[in-house]
């Protein structure tokens, strides 16, 4: 029997059916998609947030703790400075506070990202509220940073003193905490876009 | 000649290629995306972005403009305020200005989402960089606002007095910057999320 007689006689048995239309060799399946870059992404995605969790935490400490007091005092009263006298810096501190909160609470969902690379719903809300908390911690960094400035420059024009010639250590711990916030606002900016590149169709 | 005969020819025939793997039935095609959500989502960007426009020259304008001189003077000196006497206002009008002409810059890019919803570049760019005009603003409103509050309320703590009593009308148009500064952050904080819904994998 030769092949060309069997070729007919499949013809003619599936004509009716849709096999005719199958192509003889299979289409091409489209090719495993690489997930590797994804995990590695969600890995870094990980390590980002333990650093920023470090930062928040520090300058939230650093501003906290910020409390000199003079060696000296007159009758009326003892030459004291805190974050406590400056409303901006109470809101750094809460603020900073929030921001830490949220990025230790965003880690169980940075560990479902990992494990499930493709999983979009974890990376889409942390995407949104990455993006808030990056409002919030640059929100109360520059305006410490506005204060901080004013603290160790004054200003002729309104007449507000330079405050930070007597008190030294208290400038200095500010202006750490204002660093470390401004460490976290770089870090959510790249946690951000780690996780839109994440979740950009390949 | 039966069909049984015809069977045994075609596995024969076929063994060696790989057509055996191939289901009689195609392989159903995926459904035809909607794209229409993707391009409402690019017209709502673009009206945002000219929204967003608006409130970034307004506060520009409004801050660049805010200037009194009090109707009296002594022998030695006038009293007068203006944006440049605070280098936090001077920082103000040059970010918000960045802004502003960033967002123009950006109306084109916006305009190629709308022709091709699809496209994964121009959305990508227009995320990382509304990301960053993002910082910028809010670090620029919040800054402003910390020395506003200062100048309505001054701070006993620091001998920093308040300016606003005699320097009424200066005080409100800084205000009236600050509140247009913040409509330009939550406009650009929907911006981000519109763009990395409209960058998620359907």
């Amino acid at each position: 029997m030769k092949s060309g007689d069997a070729t007919t006689i499949e013809v003619q048995e599936t004509s009716a059916a849709s096999k005719g239309k199958a192509p003889l060799i299979p289409a091409p399946l489209p090719p495993p998609r690489p997930e590797g870059w994804r995990k590695g992404i969600a890995i870094f995605d990980f390590v980002l947030r333990i650093c920023a969790i470090v930062a928040a935490l520090a300058a939230t400490a650093a501003m906290g703790t910020s409390d000199e007091t003079l060696p000296f005092f007159t009758q009326f009263f003892q030459f004291q400075a805190s974050y406590d006298d400056l409303p901006t810096f109470q809101f750094f501190v809460i603020a900073m506070a929030i921001v830490g909160g949220y990025l230790v609470l965003s880690l169980p969902f940075s560990i479902v990202t990992i494990v499930r690379p493709r999983a979009v719903g974890p990376r889409f809300l942390l995407l949104i509220l990455d993006t808030v908390a990056l409002t919030l911690a640059t929100s109360a960094g520059a305006a410490a940073a506005a204060i901080d400035y004013l603290a160790h420059n004054g200003n002729p024009n309104t007449n507000w003193l330079a405050i930070c010639q007597q008190f030294g250590d208290f400038c200095q711990k500010v202006s750490g905490a204002v660093v470390g916030s401004f460490i976290v606002v770089v870090l959510l900016v790249v946690l951000v876009v780690l996780s839109s590149m994440a979740l950009r169709r390949i």
